[in-house]
């Protein structure tokens, strides 16, 4: 004996979750169709209204419901700096530490050639188009901390030096209120072969 | 800065699935936006459809398709046992066993008074509505081995009492190919204390 047919595709479906495996599926689906079925319901809306309204802001990849996002849309903003980053969560942590008024580059990933991502899924050409055409003087990279994170930082760090552009990373080190026997040693590591010289102000 | 009102609305959405948080919406959303639009569009293919076409069986409340569910509608049956257990799953797992030929009755969920479940919300007047008109001898209670799962169970098996009906738990203890050095002690002095007598046969 099995499910009914529709449940079956419904749980076939939920697997295309990322971190949803069979069980999480089944629990999920019994929870929107006993529990849910007005949540459920807006959950068909809402997606099929964002699978229809959004794509991708022609110009730096976040994700946007016109042509441009408000970032590259806005004249405001420094054209001259681009802000690479992984995700569209970084573009919006980024933009809330409210000290960058540049225009932002969206990765949508990091370089991992295991999990089939290379500069082709990461729009790298798109993006050295945009160091051609704009005539940007700083490249930010603000990928992850971790090892592919660095490497992606690199690789495009390598494409603006072949442009003469200036590529500086964001520094990494202890954090702000961060009490020193809680910062793992890594970052203590880190933030102690980096240390800067402090110049005295008498 | 923020994101997109679709995109917001989406975040939102994805909150009604159990276990999922605001990161985990994050990351949901930008996957099915990002890389799986395809099964993006089928989740809310197969959700819609079950929305529309699922209901539950009139008799056990499992999920169904029609009024009654393939085992209700299934006249080989023993009609006059009924297995009670907590979810759909339960149903398949008990079935799929391949020992039990009678019919089920399913709680979707189990009393939870902290949570608002109670007695209503499990269907309890719809099996003892079953319990007076079907004439059935015995009731299995098949509810899961935690504390609410047993208090459920003692609960049924008073009210299977009032009306004359034979009740039965499952049997609980060290589960088939287990070693004992492996099995919790809560179970091991549960077995031991349901011991039952070998007879020898010579």
């Amino acid at each position: 004996m099995k499910f009914t047919p529709h449940l079956q595709q419904l749980l076939s479906a939920l697997r295309c979750l990322p971190g949803v495996g069979p069980k999480s599926a089944q629990r999920m689906a019994f929870h929107l169709l006993d529990r849910d079925r007005e949540g459920a319901g807006e959950l068909v809306m809402a997606l099929s209204m964002a699978l229809e309204s959004i794509g991708q802001c022609e110009r730096c990849r976040m994700f946007a419901e016109q042509s441009l996002c408000p970032v590259c849309a806005d004249a405001k903003r420094d054209s001259l700096t681009i802000c690479v980053v992984e995700t569209p969560a970084d573009v919006i942590a980024v933009d809330e530490a409210g000290s960058y008024r540049g225009r932002y580059f969206v990765l949508m990933g990091r370089l991992s050639p295991l999990d089939g991502i290379g500069p082709d899924e990461l729009g790298i050409s798109l993006l050295e188009s945009r160091l051609t055409e704009e005539g940007i003087t700083e490249l930010i990279l603000a990928t992850s901390a971790t090892v592919e994170g660095e490497a992606t930082a690199s690789f495009i760090a390598g494409l603006a030096a072949k442009q003469g552009i200036r590529a500086s990373r964001i520094a990494h080190g202890v954090p702000m209120g961060g009490e020193l026997e809680y910062v793992d040693s890594n970052t203590l590591s880190l933030a102690l072969s980096a240390r800067t010289s402090i110049d005295p102000h008498y």
